[in-house]
């Protein structure tokens, strides 16, 4: 294959927040619009492992598929589909299975984690831990593989998944012939890790999100209770130490950025900075958010996409489980 | 559901042999002409979890579908399905894998086997071992669950298999709803545990087996190989002490064994109880031998039954996936 295949996945479990916009779905429509062959996928299979609430898993879903729509993404150049339309992930994730070392996923940072949580308050260190979470990197390698895509934007901590994908592809190649490109992880350096509330990364494990969507009058109180230190009006102070100016320079120009830190320099009084970044935000996501409330109120009208961009998505699954499972002998 | 639902599986990586057929394919079919709701599986899924020499399983699956249907299985009453034609099992295995405790995998006896081999030979405990064998007890689940079956024929060795759906079921129904009948494990007593030529239970790790549809020449000089001891002819022997009439037992009737009982007590000579043996496992196998040759001379016959098969198991699955799915908020 010559051509370039980008994949991305995210997980139905969660009110999209600024910090996914900043840092996920932004960049990625973006890149859509300069490559052919994207793939975005609502990972709702991947959203059990975390989420037993059918509720949420259905209400996080519409609005994550409402949220890519209304910024902008063109389904009809990229390929948008819901992960649990398409049969042959499933499929592919046991062909996979079985040509996986456990030794592996024993390596995975995340159950690693949970593991060492548990060994630290003196508990069987599996406790709590389902097989969801412990192979959920083989459905990851499914995901991925199903497409033979070559690069799979993410952020640090998922180095690792795609790292596994390319292990098991080769060991997958290295038995049955050639099927799998070998995906490359693709760092975004550039792509902002945007702040909370609280100062810490923005993430819905904190509880100091945003969200993506909020009424105008909503947006601006949740601004406003950004936290700050108690540096008078007047005083200059530091861009680079303040959670409203990281905040900013996601949604900013250079020029535009260039000149509230003159502001800071000036002495800007928190409470201003706080309508400045407001208004910014609020410039941005005015029209998208029109459009979302639209979406929103029209589920069908998205379920229709999401359909067909399953159909499109099953061009390519179809017959390559097909030749998979050929492959293998069944 | 108030009909009670049978399945059975049988991995598709040997060559049936005569313990298959006294063990478990004879007593499946004895039973789904006693029963309405038979449901009987080639499991190709499993194959893969041992075996990836493709040309063997395809080979395998041509063998063990061809004797089912010899042996006179129908097919308009049972159904008779390739695992890997209902997609919806590796969908359903996703789901159950979200609700199984990683733990609960940890005590599986084929994995603990696997470990303690590791262990006793200074290895890593994981060593060699892949995703495959550790979650296979999750994919049986699925198989299992798929059709709601109550009870599951199994030899003791599949026991743990049964109780392990049993309670991934439980965890399901008690997050999701009662959608899960609770299987049972239906341990067959009168089931024969066939000796192979060894004198050891016939199986294909021993490498003591008689495959079930050699011609009759080999058939014969299969049966003549039997490890017997050295007593003469002439001198009383103990049946129940005796490989051949072990075997014997597992294809005549109870007058035959009384009869032969009677022979056995008289000093029958090792040779012409081998040809007695012989004779009786050759009667019995003479008509769907000639039928098993003509079945895989016509391997698209055999295709064609097996879709057909896939086809009718799918009314079932295709909804109630749906309705699975439609639980968890997919």
């Amino acid at each position: 294959m010559s051509k370039q295949v980008i994949l991305t996945g995210i997980t139905t479990t969660g009110t999209p927040h600024l910090g996914n916009f900043a840092g996920a779905v932004g960049p990625a429509i973006a890149m859509s619009k300069e490559h052919d062959n994207c793939f975005f996928f609502l990972a709702d299979y991947h959203a059990l492992i975390k989420c037993q609430e059918p509720a949420r898993i259905i209400q996080s879903r519409q609005e994550i598929a409402a949220t890519w729509l209304a910024l902008g993404l063109d389904t009809d150049k990229a390929t948008f589909y819901r992960q649990s339309d398409i049969p042959e992930i499933t499929q592919l994730m046991w062909l996979l299975t079985c040509v996986t070392a456990k030794g592996l996923m024993n390596r995975a940072h995340a159950y690693k984690a949970a593991v060492d949580d548990n060994t630290n308050n003196q508990e069987d260190p599996d406790k709590g831990i389902t097989m969801g979470l412990f192979s959920y990197p083989v459905l990851m390698a499914a995901d991925i593989l199903m497409f033979n895509a070559h690069q799979v934007p993410v952020g640090r901590d998922q180095i690792q998944h795609v790292e596994m994908a390319r292990d098991i592809a080769q060991r997958f190649n290295y038995l049955y012939g050639e099927h799998f490109v070998l995906p490359e992880a693709k760092i975004e350096k550039n792509v902002a890790l945007l702040p909370g509330l609280d100062g810490r990364k923005m993430s819905k494990s904190y509880n100091n999100t945003i969200p993506l969507f909020l009424p105008e009058k909503q947006l601006r109180k949740s601004i406003m209770k950004i936290v700050t230190d108690s540096t008078e009006p007047g005083v200059p102070k530091d861009p680079d130490q303040s959670t409203l100016y990281e905040m900013y320079k996601a949604f900013a120009t250079e020029a535009e950025c260039a000149e509230i830190r003159k502001a800071y320099a000036e002495g800007i009084a928190w409470g201003e900075m706080k309508q400045v970044l407001f208004e910014k935000v609020n410039a941005i996501l005015t029209e998208p958010r029109e459009k979302y409330n639209e979406l929103m109120a029209n589920p069908e009208y998205v379920e229709g996409i999401l359909l067909k961009g399953a159909e499109r998505a099953r061009e390519h699954t179809v017959p390559f489980i097909a030749q998979l499972q050929k492959a293998v002998g069944l």
